[in-house]
């Protein structure tokens, strides 16, 4: 397999979602020059990760004014585009993310399994069903950030056939090992690539620790972002398991 | 401080400049898109680092095509531009390189002084006299590869005030500890921020190492790509200097 891809790693939106969306624009378009096929962005774009205040306020629907705009996005840009969003389905509220092709449709919706703390248990229901779809031919799943980390919910992905795994996310600063850790060990474990597409900057109150990456499945780092405003355009590939091809150890694995 | 700064990791020009060019340019698009104030591209990108064939028959004078077309591509982009090329100054050819700025004038030029091994030995004049300059403000220096290698040289640019360091290389594979450990140690001694443009792939049979970077005095990475062509766009600061003042280690240094 062989694709370029991005991360965004941004600041929060900060109460104004049409600003937010506008700058996604301008850094999807970025990463269309540049090549790219997929774009990852953080969890929770719309309409902030650390705002309980407007979550159950401002969730839209599948296929709402949101999800329109994403799509418009996507196929003016000529990029795929996975954000994260908060969708209302009826009385329930998800911690939701959705994948968009090139040409703006929905290749995959996730809802988020794990929910991560307080905050997100009193904003939103769990998710209760795994997201695969292919991106250009490669076998792809959908997670948001502590979900991935569970080895058991990669795995199952892995078991699915999924070779890449997006994840927007919204970690906090202090546990940076997420990235730097947890993310090459899901990848090594489960013989895929992981994109991780983090906040930076902090949102009332919460400083998020940046350090977006794509780790592939010799747990190296193909790309990686500190803890500022980064645009990350990247060719994974041509196939992650070359690598343990080359090692002779994939007959190992199968003992 | 606080700059975009956008670093280009790609394949070998392959003995065709146009098409190098050309990929150059949009990805210099791209970068100026997603924000950046300049983009550094690798040693020798015209016309090529292992071509000792090409050095002397192709290399250029200052001011000659390929620094006219460099300066058109940034004044186009309206993003500055760092990149190697070969010059030729009357008997002389020099490993140099020009940063232009994004009305594509010339910030600086430099010609290489610590040449390695004897394929740039054979090649290449060594030059005599750092380069530095402002970049939107910022005291900035340039060098080029195997130079960033000698504390000295760094500090001496440093001294002269530097708090960027724009850094062309063509560094193999096997000497993946220049990115991972030299250039971020620079960084940390003398107090400025690298950014260290390299390769991926392969170019008459020397494969390079990829892992171009940007680190920031704290020694951490700011961006960082793997083996693969990778463009980073990534805010530095808003001031580097703000982690050695928060450590209070400043009055230390003093001593």
């Amino acid at each position: 397999m062989s694709l370029t891809l991005a991360i965004y790693q941004g600041p929060p939106v900060q109460g104004d979602p049409e600003a937010g969306l506008e700058r996604l624009a301008r850094q999807l378009s970025a990463a269309a020059m540049a090549g790219a096929r997929m774009l990852v962005a953080p969890e929770l774009f719309l309409p902030g990760y650390n705002r309980p205040d407007l979550h159950g306020q401002l969730a839209q629907p599948q296929g709402g004014a949101w999800c329109q705009r994403l799509s418009d996005m996507a196929r003016a840009a000529g990029c795929g585009l996975t954000v994260g969003w908060a969708e209302r389905d009826g009385d329930r509220v998800y911690n939701a993310a959705t994948a968009f092709d090139r040409d703006g449709a929905v290749l995959g919706h996730y809802r988020k399994m794990q929910l991560f703390g307080p905050m997100e248990a009193a904003s939103f229901s769990p998710g209760d069903s795994y997201c695969t779809f292919e991106l250009d031919g490669i076998p792809t799943g959908l997670m948001i950030c502590y979900d991935v980390e569970f080895a058991a919910h990669v795995c199952a992905l892995a078991e699915k056939g999924a070779k890449l795994l997006l994840v927007p996310t919204a970690n906090p600063a202090g546990f940076e090992h997420v990235s730097t850790t947890f993310v090459p060990a899901r990848a090594a474990e489960c013989d895929l690539t992981v994109a991780y597409a983090n906040f930076c900057g902090a949102e009332e109150g919460l400083t998020f620790g940046g350090r977006s990456l794509i780790a592939g499945p010799d747990a190296q780092v193909i790309a990686a972002a500190g803890r500022t405003e980064t645009l990350l355009i990247t060719q994974i590939g041509p196939d992650p398991a070359d690598w343990l091809r080359s090692t002779q150890m994939q007959d190992f694995r199968k003992v």
